[in-house]
């Protein structure tokens, strides 16, 4: 068995997922939570059951002990030396990643030197990182990052109308996030679709607690719906996406707040839950939409006119669409939220049938036979992604060796 | 003659035309500079020729004096008397003004209590109601609002992600503005289409130095691409348009400025200037793109990807769309900007041809005969809808107080 650990480090969690490649089969998964208090939570799946554990797990180096440990107590690995690659998410690659890379001190100091970018992420992953490097120092480590697709647009699309040295000296740019799933559902469309990615415009819709849309040309990303930061674009569970940059400035002079308290606001108290006034779950909007709620049908109705203007946005950028995708949380469970958004783009020739829309997180086309476009539901696997990338830079890396 | 002033009054200017109504014919026009200062300027076409003179205009009431004085000095008009109503542009007119209105201290108070919402313009634009109040006390004045138009946006068009109270506190949502140019040039168009305005859905890009793209069905503004201030939506002269808000507070940190400092460099220093680094005027950029100017490309390229993005949103916010057009001085007189936009717009079922496009500032059709989507150019025309609005209202006065 090659086995890959893909892992997602938070600052004070730690999410995994045992891998069995080229397979692609899902051995176990779990995550750490709460670590560094007293009642860290420890989650892992045994033969398709959960256990859970409470305990002092006092850093993510003891975090990663107590998980390695367990895959062998619990005979889910023979022995340590089955896993042949750890793949991390890292949220921010800026502009020196345009690809996962392997894991070495000049990588993990880019990936410090990125930090600014990304103050809450990128050192939570490189915690993570560390971690693994100092318990399992011989196992080859990849870094998988969030806006490595992205790499591929070109400066019209990245580039902010803002005075041109702030993008040289401040790194001023659109990023985009969500880069692995975009990436994942992208391709896997178009084995679903049976036609080279290379034709292919697509607009993918990844629709979660995070939601962002990205413009695929010829398996190319070429713009996307997030920016600088993740709060850009979509209206999302708890974040504003785009808004008026003047009101910044007319919401501090009102609340008393100062600018960083408010793009705080933006990003923890606004979107689905700013507008409904009581949740940032769809699940629960839907439910009390359903009850005639108004500031939930509302908040909905809000969510998905963003969506289709991006969605006509993109196909304008690339002069039509031959497929559009639906994936992550909201996208792969809401037929609803999708039957909303595709009602408004016949226009385009979109063309979809009610009763292939009732599906729930599988694989599908919703579109007819007859749609110019296609509409498919792809569920995402960003960890998939991370340990195919595993397995293509160690092995890259092995041929190195033995050369 | 039925003479009818349009006033549009800066803080330290005032600008006049005098029309004939209802031939809407242009009698003279001009303006008064520099207000306030030793070196005021007057300038005014007196039979086609343009008359400049300086001299020292102590306030606006003093600018209507002279303005007045010249008119029947140089025999413009026989009377005063002839003029039957002066009608002003008002930047914001919040949710208060759904249209035009004739003055009196109630609506003046209103237009007060809006400035909040535009700080520089509303205090300006009542400086020039009150001297003409003043100056002609029985002359009826009319105020037309840039934002009236948009008013009938839904809640889902208007609202941003933001915590609810943001707008039922602060008056936070999307206003729109150039809403007067957008209404003439839609109502021109469906004119020039020969079909009800009430069965189209149109798409004007109002491209100035300032700039807006509005999404009008059935003759109603449904959405449009500026928001709660003149900053947001397209790339503009020196406006940066949409950026990721999270950029703020980055922005402040790396220059040391204060919020409302960035804000106005993203009003000031941003869009076409910040890009090309040396003018916001789109004639100067489109000469040094031609000599190979690398900012200057890059900024064109921007300000046309915005511009197609924003039709393609409008186009899925009206599944379709019947004809779009071009106003304003880039819109009117840009050949380069409107092919550069239209190439992008075949899937929609836009084909134009080449030397249609080959206008400059006359309205004409741009699109081929056998295009689905028309593409027209109309020269917009601010003075004639406010110079309407005003005989409009001071009819129906003048119907009240003989009734």
């Amino acid at each position: 068995m090659a086995l890959i650990l893909a892992i997602n480090a938070g600052s004070s969690s730690l999410k995994f997922q045992l891998l069995d490649m080229p397979a692609e089969h899902l051995v176990t998964k779990g995550s750490v939570e709460r670590i560094g208090l007293s009642d860290s939570i420890f989650t892992i799946q045994v033969n398709g059951e959960k256990q859970q554990e409470i305990a002092s797990i006092s850093d993510h180096e003891e975090a990663v002990r107590i998980l390695l440990d367990k895959l062998t107590e619990q005979k889910i690995v023979g022995s340590l030396d089955e896993i042949e690659g750890i793949g991390h998410r890292v949220v921010h690659g800026g502009e020196t990643f345009d690809d996962s890379a392997l894991v070495t001190d000049e990588v993990i100091q880019k990936i410090e030197d990125l930090s600014e970018l990304a103050p809450l992420h990128n050192p939570a992953n490189l915690v993570g990182i560390r971690a693994f490097r100092d318990v399992l120092p011989k196992v080859p480590e990849v870094v998988v990052f969030d806006t490595a697709f992205h790499q591929t647009m070109d400066s019209a699309a990245f580039l902010y109308s803002l005075p041109y040295k702030y993008y040289t000296d401040y790194g001023v740019r659109k990023y985009g996030f969500h880069g692995t799933s975009h990436k994942y559902v992208a391709y896997r469309a178009a084995e679903l679709l049976k036609q080279p990615i290379k034709e292919l415009r697509l607009i993918s819709c990844h629709l979660g607690n995070g939601a962002s849309i990205t413009a695929i040309k010829g398996g190319k990303s070429i713009d996307t719906s997030m920016g600088f930061t993740p709060l850009a674009g979509l209206t999302m569970g708890t974040r504003s996406g785009d808004i008026d940059p003047a009101l910044i400035p007319y919401i501090m002079d009102k609340t008393g707040m100062n600018a960083s308290e408010v793009v705080n606001v933006l990003n923890k108290k606004s979107g689905l839950l700013g507008i409904s006034g009581f949740s940032s779950d769809l699940r629960d909007i839907e439910k009390e939409a359903k009850r005639g709620n108004k500031r939930a049908i509302l908040s909905i109705n809000v969510f998905v006119e963003r969506i289709q203007k991006y969605i006509g946005s993109f196909a304008a950028k690339m002069n039509g669409v031959d497929a559009i995708i639906f994936t992550a949380g909201i996208g792969e469970h809401s037929s609803m939220i999708r039957a909303r958004v595709l009602e408004g783009l016949s226009f385009m020739g979109v063309d979809w049938d009610r009763k292939r829309n009732q599906v729930n997180g599988q694989e599908t086309f919703i579109s007819t036979d007859q749609s110019t476009i296609k509409v498919l539901v792809v569920p995402t696997n960003e960890e998939v992604m991370i340990a195919r990338d595993t397995v293509r830079l160690s092995n890259s890396q092995k041929k190195i060796d033995e050369s």
